[in-house]
């Protein structure tokens, strides 16, 4: 059979199910990625697992989203960080050695392997032949611990792409055109396949843009082909080893199909607050801009920042824009600087930050209210950038420099009429400047099992939680109605994510913004009978955080009981040993009130026979039928208590079964 | 008569007073340097005094200090900014354009002139031979408007240099002996003036950092001659025509005197934390460290770094180092840079981080709790990195240098051995990249005049305080004991700071840390009788901070009744409009309870008339004698509502005469 380059990924991983689109599958991973603001927890996650050494090809924990130090806090996690991945065999990738995507495609990246990531946007490896998923933290760290993945088998969404891109556009402009053509929301559930006679004018690194803002699509990822412009990347690299041609057969096909003509693709920009905003940029033309930030995985290659430096060379950053430069990378601007464009940017008056993910993720960089600020990032939801009431825009490197110039939005093709600018032409260095040093490899395994790990006194373990009960009599503590958020559940920002890797003081936050009682009276429960939760409809609606499923998990919460789940919570509750209940009436929700104390029995057999489950309410003297959505596998899970423990019992049978 | 280079200053901007140690003298001011910490306030000031146009010869308001910009707060602060210097007629440096000390000295230090600056490290302009003195913020507003700075005679502490520095030591080291011979009060009314033979080896940026660290002595100012080294440091700037040979009599004489040889000078380092815990780095060889930080004023010419970089010239940090380089400002980047030491240092893994003061405030960088931060800053005040229980200790580039390589506290001089390394001989550049494109200069009165203040959300004007009344029957609405300081009556910090340009929303601080209940009991007081404080000895200790007297004039405060004052806050009280009575007898302290009720008639005649005024304590039926220490000057300021208003009322004064 004729497979495309997606399928060939799965179909050489593939461990359980089959490749029809919505069936499960189960899927072997090689590598994995983490980064700081999320790998905390994924380390406390393998020390509950009990974790001795990796199983992975290649795992790497990247340090470049805490960067700021305002206090104690992130410099105590990066050296736990760092004790975490010597104790259990992971690379340590240093505070300052970049971010995370553009690092891993240029040390690790290796076509045909697959690798899961708990950062969004994982998919850049993609541009490499690679199957790079984004995930929850606690399925990286059973990655790491040899577990498969296992997801629902995506349609893949073959996108042609044919011509050349005209001078002053970018790849950025690329994946901005797939956003104005579908939105947010295009792509999910879809593999984004690009193919054609296109691509041979695609750089590696070009590639990476496109396949990192995929995910602003909600692409389960992006795969590109390996072909000869990704061994050409890998020999600059020095890893010329490393390549393995990795191309769609002939004949294959796709689910769904589009084209893309790149000699038609014009400057494009993303309006606020959505990615999905896009319109080209001339339409907007005009509007004054106070900041212009160049950086973050979505525009992280060399040519992004040269391609800057050689527009604003000889000339200065308008007085008055804020123009802030990210090296995304050490490596990044090691070769920036050898080529003199460092310098061409700080003659013009960049402000030069150190490299990491910086204002992408709201750490610095936040503009003034109201003021426009013109960024070559990926995301510009509202208050993403630390401003309350922000207003950020998306666009190329090339758009950005021309702001930066202009100290207003300006279509960067009307730079060779006002500045008598040619698009430059870039002399890239054949060669990368590769240097190690900020990567520490992997300790052997007796050496690592000897390490201790350093915990500052904000890192806190994971809580262990029990298996579920078989009888629950519980108080309901909070009546909830529709579409209540994780930021709701558990509040993220400045406030409250120092205490990432701190759950009993992260639990403090819990409900925070809907009730302010609720941590307390649910502590009360914790030791005893555990406490409800009963909402409405798309409860755990927003970002996947799984802390939103631990934390009240870690307060007593035992049972939600609501109208109807997000997808990504409800897996979370599960994992974390919460059931979740959907009424099969949902109109019982107006009946329970606070204080209320529900009973559910015989929960073990209910759960493995059939869907229902009966719940009474034995204030009211009531009941209601409830159904669980739970696949075999996850009903076992959750009976143990949840992924950890069930892994462990898993591990514990091998073990004995062994012996 | 022979004048020495300190008296040389003074008597050529004498406007009052004699030269005499201790007696009050009125000075003539050239330049003033605002930094944004405190020059949001001072803009305020200006506003509130209704300038029209800065009168002295050059005022710069620097953006240096709250670079991170965590939320729209300090972008908005610095738009206020750049609006009022446009306002106000003063030079605006840009965010990222550098710290105000060195790009002050790079760009306007002018041999023979006076400058205030709200920052206490002003003196460092004294490395040019001039007289430049750390001062509050509302002495620098009237400063900007033309008034004189008061201050009382120095002692002048001639400090005759001989010899030369033996290689791995450096002009911090000096500094360094300085504290280590005298400590943190040891230059307490002095100005302190380098002389002798061997000055002609130390260039005027190794000047520079002898004359910034001078405030750790608590010295009123240091300063050089302007000789052949600060020409040729002028030239290299392009300001050649800006020199003036400034040297002191052949037949002068100081108050007192001491000596250095250079030549016996070793690597020293100040142990936490205080300055003034120096020892040989000898001594505490060994030790591991964490983080090593290379920048501030106190160490920012381009061969403190250029020499890093040579020791650095391909080698690596060590693994568990974070090594950070804060370039001091964009021009010393940018010849950084051109020299092909920036390269070094990022090769080295150096996190390259923005230019500006950054950690050496606490703005990012904090190391984790317990674990020892190496840095060539200035100071190492417990908690001052942002990190609680801190461990900074402060040396030379070429000490932190040594730690970054070795991981542990090393001295320098055993690079030789360890790395086979001779200590470098620096090649750097004769002429200085000269760059003025991030340094605005002052609009032309007419333009000038129609500029509006662009104020954010989050800044307040300065509220107008009254005239003192005359009669005064107020509540005692707090008692505190002996040594309150500033940072109990107006806490600093991450939470608190970034209301700085804000009074109402900062003024809800006011003595959070004693009592919580003070600004919502105090506020009640404000539109009527006001409130009294009521205080034990040295009341108002520590930071210079003017806030500490502003918000609880705010919120009522009209008399602080204390067994004696700290200097500097006794002066802000006054400043702002407050009454500072003392006790005549301290134990009268003990007499009054909060919630008594004190008099205070026939104020304006029993100030001017003497120095003792009578406090009827209402509630107890009981009086107390106060004294007050106001100069006629004083007196007059405090019955006019303070130095505002009394400005105010003698410009309208000069106005109508004029009319």
């Amino acid at each position: 059979m004729a497979y495309n380059v997606a399928q060939k990924l799965i179909a050489s991983h593939l461990l359980s199910g089959e490749m029809t689109p919505g069936t499960e599958i189960g899927l072997r991973i090689d590598q994995t990625l983490t980064q700081d603001a999320t790998g905390t927890l994924v380390m406390l996650e393998l020390e509950a697992l009990g974790l001795d050494h990796a199983r992975t090809e290649v795992s790497v924990q990247y340090v470049d989203h805490n960067l700021l130090q305002a206090d104690s806090k992130n410099a105590e996690d990066h050296d736990f960080l760092r004790s975490a991945c010597q104790r259990f065999g992971l690379w340590f990738s240093k505070a300052g050695n970049g971010v995370s995507h553009p690092t891993h495609m240029q040390r690790f990246g290796i076509p045909g392997k697959t690798m899961v990531g708990s950062d969004s946007h994982t998919p850049a490896a993609g541009s490499l032949g690679m199957l790079a998923i984004g995930v929850g933290g606690i399925e990286v760290a059973l990655a790491i611990a040899g577990e498969p993945l296992y997801i629902r088998m995506p349609e893949i969404w073959g996108v042609r792409l044919t011509g050349e891109l005209p001078p002053w556009t970018s790849a950025k402009d690329v994946i901005l055109e797939m956003l104005r053509r579908h939105g947010v929301k295009g792509g999910v559930n879809r593999i984004i396949e690009y193919y054609g006679p296109g691509l041979s004018t695609l750089t590696a690194m070009d590639r990476h843009v496109i396949a990192n803002m995929g995910a602003e699509l909600g692409a389960t990822t992006t795969v590109f082909p390996a072909d000869e412009q990704v061994e050409v990347f890998l020999r600059a690299e020095q890893r010329g080893d490393d390549f393995t041609e990795l191309l769609a057969d002939p004949d294959a096909g796709y689910d769904v199909t589009e084209e893309i003509d790149l000699s038609t693709i014009v400057p494009l920009i993303a309006l606020p607050s959505s990615p999905g905003n896009v319109v080209p940029v001339r339409e907007v033309a005009g509007r004054p801009v106070e900041q212009v930030v160049i950086g973050s995985s979505a525009n992280p290659g060399l040519r992004d920042f040269a391609i800057v430096a050689a527009i604003m060379k000889g000339r200065q950053s308008y007085p008055g824009v804020s123009f802030d430069v990210n090296p995304s990378s050490r490596q990044i601007l090691q070769d920036l600087t050898r080529m003199g464009a460092t310098l061409d940017l700080i003659s013009a008056g960049a402000r030069l930050h150190q490299s990491g993910c910086m204002g992408c993720i709201g750490m610095g960089q936040a503009p003034a209210n109201g003021r426009n600020s013109l960024r070559t990032m990926p995301r510009n939801f509202p208050g993403r950038s630390g401003t309350q009431e922000d207003s950020v825009y998306l666009c190329s490197p090339e758009t950005a420099a021309a702001a930066a110039l202009t100290g207003k939005i300006t279509d960067p093709r009307d730079l060779e009429e006002l500045f008598s600018l040619k698009y430059p032409t870039l002399q890239l260095p054949a060669m990368s400047s590769v240097n190690l040093a900020m990567l520490e490899g992997p300790l052997p395994p007796k050496v690592a099992a000897r390490v201790k790990l350093v915990k500052g006194e904000n890192i806190s373990s994971l809580p262990v939680f029990p298996p579920l009960a078989d009888r629950i009599e519980a108080p309901v503590i909070l009546v909830v109605g529709d579409d209540i958020s994780t930021d709701e559940i558990l509040p993220a920002g400045a406030r409250v994510l120092p205490y990432r890797s701190n759950i009993p003081k992260l639990a403090e936050f819990t409900f925070d913004q809907i009730d302010e009682t609720y941590p307390t009276r649910a502590a009360t429960t914790r030791d005893s009978s555990g406490h409800i939760v009963v909402a409405g409809a798309n409860y755990g609606q927003g970002s996947s955080r799984e802390h939103a499923a631990i934390t009240p998990r870690f307060l007593g919460l035992r049972v939600v009981l609501a109208v109807s789940f997000a997808r990504i919570h409800w897996q979370n509750l599960a994992n974390f040993g919460v059931l979740a209940l959907e009424f099969t009436d949902a109109a019982d929700h107006d009946r329970i009130q606070r204080d209320d104390v529900l009973v559910l029995v015989g929960i073990r057999d209910a759960l493995l026979a059939g869907s229902e489950i009966t719940v009474h309410n034995k204030t009211r003297d009531e009941d209601y039928v409830a159904r669980h959505r739970l696949s075999t596998r996850q009903v076992d899970m959750l009976l143990a208590g949840g992924l950890i423990p069930w892994l462990q019992k898993r591990r514990a049978g091998e073990s004995s079964e062994r012996a």
